[in-house]
């Protein structure tokens, strides 16, 4: 794409469409990670209608490569995948819904705690908000406790956003700035208690104070790399204090191997959750975890209609046999280190100062300068420019072809250059053509 | 079906994998009402295979017509419709997940606020339960209060069954029995308030406790036929109080008419909530609401990349352009008060006495006997050998024609005449092929 002479992408009907959208929708969209705003506000392609492999067509049509956060990190075989589409479609013509239950899901539950062999059972759902209050409402009803310690992100819902009812004062510069709990009762307020990532010793004080009230350790397994020792010092404590121990999979499942990160790490969680990619954009999502524990969900109630639908577990079984089949995990991690390098070329090239984190499939990279914001802006709008989706985060999909990468790298290297002269000659806001990108939340990390 | 010779169902392969869902699957189903011991257990078919129009194969082959709660009340057009379906079966095609959003979601908002014209604004999510919690976290955030006054049956999540946090003996007397609060937060203690439909000196009473706090009033607009002036005095206390009116339309929407049942009733709550029936078994729910109201969800945090897919908005729009097509709600109503008419006969003819409830798309019957929970277990046995899957209730499909009804009735007619023999004759527990069926949870109604 990148040999094209790059012209400024024409998405006039898509930004109409939004500017009618945020009159009936508040906020826009049904996702903050969707927002064009969150990219290159009045440049980005707010909308599609279509969708293939890693391309993308707009609805000014506009065809385009993603190289982005590709599907919100639930597509990982690729959009609209053949084998995964042709399972769904078999089961919608079967009858999508019924009064009976799919054999599907009792299928699902197997293969997933077969994958997991410390899991004996699963339930599903059909968002990743809604499994975490699943494995949360578990873990109090199981423990009899109400305490969390968490780290990261972990949803919408009241039981998590209710970390914010600490001082508002503290808010931004604490805890989870950009995550409002408007709404949120106070009566949730001090039973979450952060924790860093890698922070052994942050835990411990959580665990000494709270030991007897806590109910759950909620924490990514990955999302920097973990110290030696920490993971299994986690581990210790949730043995220790009785506290369930609860892997949020829902990002990194299913990226480094067939099933959740931390089966790559030998630290078992007593439950883990999953979501985006376990139904290759499919609404499906799963709670697995120990019989002990899973079996207080009888003890409370858990239960929705949509739940008993047959396309999430359709989906699922679909994907993660394509997983297993094409070797996903190794295709994204070489996807995602080839990225990481072209990032790096592009950022020796140019002379522009670049930080790189996060795995090989979920790879991120963050501007060093002032105006970091408005360059990332910039680099959006110059990549698209150059037909790509691109932001600061490169998620992996199975469709990405080392052509798609090699043209993304090359465009991206013309893009560096770019916004290193712009940066030198303070010619940055004569470039962008729509305001600078809103910030997101931050994960506490 | 009743033509022929009536015979036990063998559902031996069904039984054989719900065992095995019972150890990989807390509860057996993701769905209370979908557990088989909550209809007839060990005879009760548990899964199914296939399901077309008002057909359903179950796992051991047998074909039966579903008269029961037909997909939980999702289905209301019928099983597999081929216009929603071929609608699903595009959006596949062209992608059911991008890193852009779909521009369906914008449609259906649109269309959700031209049916609904008190509404302005939507919000989408993937179930009922999910759409509820969305509802409460707007009105309590735009109100800046906390306590929920509620009547009716609203989901699993932590704000409405905290209702149940009040005295543990109090429960089954008063409140809502079968729906276990464990693993709930004690804080949200006391920010339940019940009232009964039509009681509306019980709402203003917990209006004259609580008004000042009131975020929200939420109920089902019509479970019982309401009393003259009772919606009415409803939405004067909202009025008078501040509070959100909240209508939960999951269960009855878009039965009586194409959009909410309040719709029919001339009150017009501040947000209504659907789910269920609008994408004919596929996970959709919305949330819709005035602009002033819902401008608050951007006060707040609510987001999932699950609420992202193209496939619940597009089967929202197929499904209610199909309403509209074939005038749907008039079929209900008329399948409905046929099916009650069927019971009524069967009733005089048997003298088997039953009270028949609720709006006939949506129609139940209770036996009248000490062992009622046995007689209608009895009767889903012998429903099940002559070839239907039947209950105490039954939700009206556009699927079921005047020959399916026919030929329930007549089934239902054996079916009481074998009932009233062995109630007379102290028989029924020799007649029933397995246990009594479970009950289920309890509205407060």
């Amino acid at each position: 794409m990148s040999s094209n002479e790059p012209k400024p992408l024409n998405t006039a009907k898509g930004q109409t469409l939004y500017a009618k959208a945020r009159t009936l929708i508040p906020g826009g969209t049904q996702l903050l990670s969707k927002r064009p705003e969150m990219f290159a506000p009045d440049t980005w392609p707010p909308y599609y209608v279509q969708a293939k492999g890693a391309e993308v067509t707009d609805l000014d049509g506009n065809v385009l490569i993603d190289m982005s956060i590709c599907g919100v990190g639930a597509t990982v075989l690729g959009y609209a995948d053949p084998d995964v589409d042709d399972a769904v479609k078999i089961a919608i013509d079967r009858g999508s819904m019924a009064t009976l239950n799919c054999p599907e899901e009792v299928e699902l539950a197997e293969l997933l705690t077969d994958l997991h062999p410390w899991s004996d059972m699963a339930r599903f759902s059909r968002s990743g908000g809604e499994a975490m209050s699943i494995a949360v409402r578990i873990a109090r009803a199981h423990t009899g406790r109400q305490v969390v310690a968490f780290c990261g992100y972990h949803g919408w819902h009241d039981w998590y956003l209710s970390a914010n009812l600490a001082d508002d004062s503290a808010l931004d510069g604490h805890l989870l700035a950009g995550l409002q709990p408007k709404g949120v009762p106070r009566g949730l307020k001090g039973l979450m208690q952060p924790f860093h990532y890698n922070d052994l010793e942050g835990l411990r004080k959580v665990a000494a104070e709270h030991g007897s009230n806590l109910a759950a350790i909620v924490m990514e397994p990955v999302r920097n790399e973990p110290k030696p020792g920490f993971l299994e010092g986690v581990r210790q404590i949730a043995n220790e204090t009785g506290a369930v121990l609860v892997f949020d999979e829902i990002t990194a499942g299913f990226r480094l191997c067939t099933g959740g990160i931390h089966l790559t790490l030998d630290v078992a969680p007593d439950v883990a959750v999953f979501a985006k990619a376990l139904g290759n954009g499919y609404p499906i999502s799963a709670v697995i975890g120990r019989e002990s524990v899973m079996s207080a969900a009888q003890e409370t109630f858990i239960s929705s209609t949509a739940w008993t639908e047959r396309l999430g577990s359709t989906a699922a079984l679909a994907t993660i046999k394509k997983y297993q089949q094409v070797n996903a995990a190794d295709h994204l991690i070489k996807a995602g280190k080839r990225v990481m390098q072209g990032w790096k070329n592009a950022s020796a090239a140019s002379g522009l100062k670049i930080e790189i984190s996060g795995i090989p499939p979920l790879a991120h990279f963050a501007f060093e300068a002032p105006d970091a914001r408005k360059l990332r802006t910039l680099f959006t709008q110059l990549m698209l420019d150059r037909g790509y989706l691109a932001k600061d985060a490169y998620y992996a999909m199975v469709a990405h072809s080392d052509a798609h990468i090699d043209g993304y790298a090359a465009a991206c290297g013309e893009a560096f250059e770019i916004i290193a002269h712009a940066s030198k000659s303070e010619s940055v806001d004569k470039l962008l053509r729509g305001d600078e990108a809103h910030s997101g939340f931050q994960r506490l990390t």
